[in-house]
């Protein structure tokens, strides 16, 4: 049985992930990115397969992960978040460093970021899990406190976008009971 | 540039990982849980091969993921911290559900649980990352927090032990400056 509610009590921060170079970049909103081992120090992130991030981060081999402040306008978050960057450019006007492979890193209300190179991409499904090596990471500022997804939801009414791995469609929670249980729980991710 | 402080700055959520059946279980404290995909719902979990629940989970293609309150007490992450359960049950004494799998899963002072089937395991180095699909999912309480990593360390004064995939070398923070910078960083993990 899969209560969705459940779901709602595993932490996540949220970060930027981006790719591309000087001449087209694009990001996204991740709530999974991790440390997968310390030694080498190497970062995996859960992407979509139709997340548009995706293609760049599998033709330049590299991804940066910018955390936000957890005061970060809502205009950043959204810009980053449901609209694909095929039709617009989402780092267009953006404070960005480039990083030594190239990528664009995000630092608008950011208060740190990594830059990980790209070593080995799993398919897990609906999306693919980039894994790679650590190479940059640096502290912006050490006085905020880093959004996380609790954060993003209960404070400022966030939802996880479709292409999330936690999507969660509303509608299975629209239930008479709190406890509502689904032995077929479908996402339409 | 590899600042160490850095990786503070990423959230993660602290979960108790079971594995094993009535006969003999094991489980070790993550902060590396996240759901993969939403449809279906798959999880992964990040866990050191000289982790003695890496050996459960490899035999019985399963295993538990249970959310501790935030108060939970210290003896219960204590429990399944840095002692390896080679030579004392771990499990012994808890209260505890064996799911569909076999696999038990623990209770005390969890506020929700998750059942996942093994599909794939991932080689990340030091670490394998295991993919499987949700096959339970239970609010155990409603009214309480999820313990995360950062209240863990500011509030309860946790640390990652050495097999954690955030394992930071405590030596590596002990310099003049607070922007410390390694090129060669390098966790003896």
């Amino acid at each position: 049985m899969i209560n969705i509610e459940a779901l709602y009590k595993v932490s996540y921060g949220l970060s930027i992930v981006c790719s591309g170079d000087k001449n087209r970049g694009n990001g996204f909103i991740s709530n999974s990115v991790f440390q997968v081992t310390a030694e080498p120090p190497k970062f995996a992130v859960c992407c979509n397969k139709n997340n548009y991030t995706a293609e760049f981060i599998q033709r330049h081999n590299a991804f940066s992960i910018s955390v936000p402040d957890q005061n970060v306008s809502s205009d950043i978050i959204g810009s980053f978040g449901s609209k694909s960057g095929k039709y617009f450019d989402k780092i267009a006007g953006k404070t960005i460093r480039y990083g030594d492979t190239g990528v664009p890193v995000i630092l608008n209300r950011c208060i740190a970021f990594f830059e990980v190179k790209l070593l080995q991409t799993v398919d897990a499904g609906t999306h693919l899990i980039f894994i790679g090596e650590l190479i940059n990471a640096e502290v912006l500022d050490n006085n905020k406190e880093p959004l996380t997804y609790l954060y993003y939801r209960q404070v400022r009414k966030g939802v996880a976008p479709k292409n999330a791995p936690t999507y969660i469609d509303k509608s299975k929670l629209e239930k008479p009971k709190t406890n509502l249980i689904s032995k077929r729980y479908k996402c339409p991710g």
